[in-house]
């Protein structure tokens, strides 16, 4: 995977309740107008499954749509293409069709209601009531039981689930309820990674909610190839600030194919459930800071907001050149420092810049945000960069060329962006 | 600084009992077979006021030898050189005349026996008592009562230190009991690091004991040289095999000055207090395993053995010319990996190289490691390290040209570093 | 209240699978020979409402039976006098004929099976759904959801089981999984409480399962009668043992009508449901130890065995006047020392008497046990009772006159009880 | 020991600095107006060695008076009769010439000074550097440095300062930096026990500083007198309020010979080395209450004010002759509830009276509390203290006869205390 995931999830703006035309029409937009510059996944979020869902609530014990043996399927009058048996597929049929791909949310475990129906698991002689872990239930959404993965059937009713999602021509695996839950779940885990890994057909996985364990980078890096290092994250500069520290913390686990995640972008018309008219309260300062960060740190650029009400800033920062370069080809990347200068917290990350063609770098990317305080001018030393004679040096954001030897100015709550480039 | 801070500490051979006559035939040997290697500190560890001290332990409530102002001054007996209130002066002088550079340990505080006296602050008009805090003690050595850095009085103090220390053409300052006890330390660590800029010579300042504390990283950056990240270290494999993971997570606060200490390097003539003959434990293998992590990570390289007592393959280990390059150009190092592999356990780390001249990398480091189990066979991915189209790779250790596309062999603790270049 | 109650309870002998033939033979047996000695109540354990319980052992989502309320209904299978509705009446109708009290178990909370049937509130316009607590879980049965006390219909809901019970002519109630889930469940155990005192019937509320938390020992004597200061306790001298030292600590809350648990007997013909045969494992030494304990701290006397297959010494014990009279009588026990006397390890509590008729004390109470360590030989020291001038004191057990002026023996886990009496 | 000790102490009046003329002074008048009433023990507080001691502070690393053993002696400039090496002989005699005893304070441990001067231990060939423990030091006082029990001269160095105090008649210790620092100091508290036991006078031992734990209550039974439950006790209502929650949970642990200790009475003319004109700022109100609580809970009464300075009211009071005969008479002492009654928080305490003359109770006392809220009006249920066919009932403070059928009024922080009797 050169770099990490670029798309859209339904979250951000319609909550729990998206329905079918909502998704066609971000990916009608996407393929003309994102595609070019790499975003690529379409993901339905949570509750597909609940023909009563609204918004961004949950209903206790809502009633859901189950197959024959307990597999969650599409509510058919929020996808009406799903319609006599046929799930997922025709959407991704039509998603396929823009060159784009298909991406669900799942919760890990069973439905309640599978076990209250006591289904059968497929393929196998044990039911619903007997691989259900009767004590392992999620604290924040009731449809399911978590599963014992020591019990026979386990393994079979994942595999079941997989198989089916393999069929409807899924892309991508936003699994819920899992990613903070270790090690506790372990073991579950690595019965849904498995169950993906041998369903025949490729798919991402991505794990929520986050926090993410530290002390279980590796597992994360094994199994799963984006994690939440975060809880969920919001149109708010507290959550932005405070995502300087995890970044600092999981920047030496981003590498080919697995990436510590930031969660979504809550940029433009978000929250469009509960207000038509909502805009990001993120200043473009804001915006920015978190695209620097975002793309530096090799976080996956998932889009909330609805990309039809895309303004032209909006559409051009998620697709700025300078950006898409180094969400591409930033390596190494990790915080240099972060320290008080008079009234300002200063916040220095570098990475190296891998070459466009071939191997190697070709040159070394530095981001200086202006976390806390007002409008700083600040004089950046070559040495915390470990640059020595340094020759050219590029702002990233206006692609003109800038001269560290004076002062740069950083807006409040602001960044710069700059690369250096030798030879 | 352009790498990590090389050199000798008495203490792996001679523990709190070194005499002139050993430090002084060290540094002629440091200079006679090492200083162009880089190595260039001679350290004279603990105790050097203690007339009675013999080996590694301590005698609780010893007699130290101090001035008129309760500032601690070698033991005479030990020390001839200083005879006649010379203090360190003639020992300073004779291994700057080997083109060296000298150091010495201290203990954060005030010694006991300064306030047994009450002994007057120099310039000032309190008394040792008046800055002692009654309750700051080190567990582990009775020698001093910690400073309350509140008191008038305290600032002085650790300012006469530095006058003196400065008198005497210290370059090196090996500062104890102070690198683990934050937070509540930090402010006397304020002192410290506040007295050492105004004393007007240049000295490193080393911290110790370790572990030091992960959130407090940036201070250390800001006020040190080099801290300890971990307890004593010493020729003991399960030691080695857990400095992995403190490697892990302080990889990313190396950078120019500043360096995450793995301590000192306990190799060849070590313990010779205890037993003439001693050599180290490490096998041929784990010692070259150790500096490679060593000089990867950046931690500086203070060599504890009897330098004089050096067979050729520790000399030849100590200053092996592409480990000393690694050393040298090491950047952005991290661990990459840390994964079972049939019956190993094997991590992998990287690390950019910087150009030997003018500006930017020319090449990637890569080093492998075989933490448990029997000798391995291993393929590398070069999507793990993110190089595609590599050219070139190079055993560091051999400097023969290997072909990753094959298996490479480990042996049971061992470790193999390669090098990639590009066009 | 007089003194804790005594009774008998199903589940030591049957566990979940207690029968009401079953349960009219032990109350027909209690009348006969144990109502004379104070034994009066007769209680159905958990489960009754599932028809295919057959052990000690819980079915994970048990398809329980219930009313058109949501409401836990006997099972007709297992209950056949509660057919056509009738709930337990006839069962407690025939249990009062005896001359005897008739209680039940039940768990907080409303059933699953309400949740997923979504079972009306009597007399409210909510359902089940909207009460359940979704994160409120018994972590060792699925029978039930927690319900939230800030809900519509929660206080309705428990106000609608108590008015069943009270029809029925349920004069115990023992609720389970609340005990000990303070300060979470403190809200429900109120509406419980007050459920209870509102219902138009009284009834003793015993609370499970244990250990009880000392900091809410106000709590449990404000809205109780009887609280569990253990878990599940077994005829396993380890357990016994250890009850030592939570009778200590809660000896000072038993009081008038509150009393603190130390759970059922386990005497006599015990684990029926798994060996007809079984007996209890405690020696007969340890029953009299087990009983001078219950009965000095004024612990509830339930017993647990099947009672038509008591032996003589089991009923004797059950039924000793000495015991009873120590059970009905005893005031302010507490502990008063407990340490090593040589090999053994000592364990002295002492009591007032209450006298027989009208008011005041005519004896105190002391008893000894040899905890640990073979027969032991004690001298008695009558200061550490603060008696003085002692006149008459006799072996409870045996009722013969004893002098404390020369060493008493004591058997292996063994005990010896005293009273002294005085003018 | 019929009942806790009585008695006066210099730290609440004079601090660490209370002179012989002092200690002279209070005798006197303890033997002429509280020595009928149970009053006996004249105590000398803290730092009587040291010559500098001015008032409630301690001074870092002050030069005390120690022999050529490093026992520590009275400083003469404060005790003129220790003059000529005669240490506390002549005072003591002095206070056993009144009829009364005298008892004095010390740390735990051996003096820094000691240790400095290194001096020998008593019939032994070990000096202070070798038995001092280094590392256990007192947080609030320098003058000492633990002992370490596991090295030899420990013992004999206790041994030699218990042979030091009993040569001068002392009857009473106050061991400090001990009650609350188990169980590291487990082991150095047995030395002191045994010390004592084996010094050939009767002394009663005392231990500080509090909060005792309450896990270790059995030890401090059987290796001391009273143990402190409570850090410094001074007059602040929120130091007596919080004073119930401890003698709840403590109160079983009263017996004959080992008493809880609520700390000295901080009554009339306290604080007088600061202010000479302060009185106590306890209301009469809250003295009444303190009285009955420690009274109740047969906590040695420590007077602290100078007993010269007492008025009428303090002295009555404390020689009251109801409170007397509570604190010399009060059994089984216990909380009955403690709980919110409309604006109040009611405490109610019980205990059995025993019999003036031979065996037995011949009453019960109670004690209510008005913890919080206004001055209330509650009516007592006599079935709280299981008393039935009540007869009489004496108010104890003012000797009449009160029915409890009728609601008692109690003020604000104020107490009612009545002692039924029967037959």
């Amino acid at each position: 995977m050169k770099y990490a995931p670029r798309g859209w999830n339904s979250w951000d703006c319609y909550g729990a309740a998206v329905t079918e035309k909502e998704v066609r029409s971000n990916a009608q937009y996407m393929a003309a107008h994102m595609k070019n510059a790499g975003y690529e996944y379409v993901v339905v979020d949570i509750q597909w499954y609940e023909p009563g869902s609204q918004n961004n609530e949950y209903h206790p014990f809502a009633d859901v749509c189950i197959d024959e043996f307990g597999r969650l399927i599409p509510a058919e009058n929020r996808f009406p293409s799903s319609a006599g048996g046929k799930g997922f597929l025709p959407l991704a049929e039509f998603v396929h069709s823009l060159g784009l791909k298909f991406g669900i949310h799942i919760m890990r475990g069973i439905p309640r209601r599978a076990v209250a129906e006591n289904c059968p698991v497929k393929g196998t002689k044990v039911t619903a009531r007997e691989i259900a872990e009767t004590a392992s239930i999620c604290l924040w959404n009731t449809d399911n039981y978590g599963i014992d993965p020591q019990k026979s059937g386990a393994k079979e009713y994942y595999d079941s689930i997989f198989e089916l999602y393999a069929a409807w021509g899924v892309d991508f695996i936003k699994c819920d309820d899992i990613c903070r839950e270790l090690p506790e779940r372990e073991e579950e885990l690595i019965l849904i990674h498995e169950a993906l890994q041998g369903c025949g057909r490729k798919m991402i996985l991505s794990l929520s909610p986050g926090p993410a364990l530290i002390e279980k980078a590796q597992l994360y890096m094994d199994v799963s190839n984006m994690w939440r290092i975060t809880d969920d994250f919001w149109d708010d500069w507290n959550l932005l600030y405070g995502m300087f520290e995890r970044a600092e913390k999981w920047s030496i686990y981003a590498g080919n194919g697995h990436f510590p995640d930031a969660d979504m972008l809550p940029l433009g018309a978000i929250r469009q459930v509960y207000e038509p008219t909502y805009r990001t309260a993120f200043t473009k300062k804001e915006q920015i800071t978190m695209m620097v960060l975002w793309c530096m740190m090799r976080s996956p650029l998932m889009m909330g907001g609805e990309l039809t009400k895309n303004d032209p800033f909006t559409l051009g920062l998620l697709t700025h050149s300078g950006l898409m370069a180094l969400h591409e080809r930033s390596r190494h990347a990790h915080q240099v420092y972060r320290k008080h200068m008079g009234e300002n917290e200063i916040i220095l990350w570098t990475s190296m810049r891998a070459a466009e063609a071939g191997a190697g770098y070709d040159g070394q990317y530095a981001a200086v945000f202006n976390a806390a305080g007002p409008k700083a001018s600040i004089t950046l030393d070559p040495s915390d960069l470990e640059l020595e004679g340094v020759r050219d040096c590029i702002d990233v954001m206006t692609d003109e060329q800038v001269s560290l030897t004076k002062p740069i100015s950083i807006e409040e709550h602001g960044s710069r962006l700059f690369c250096f480039t030798w030879k």
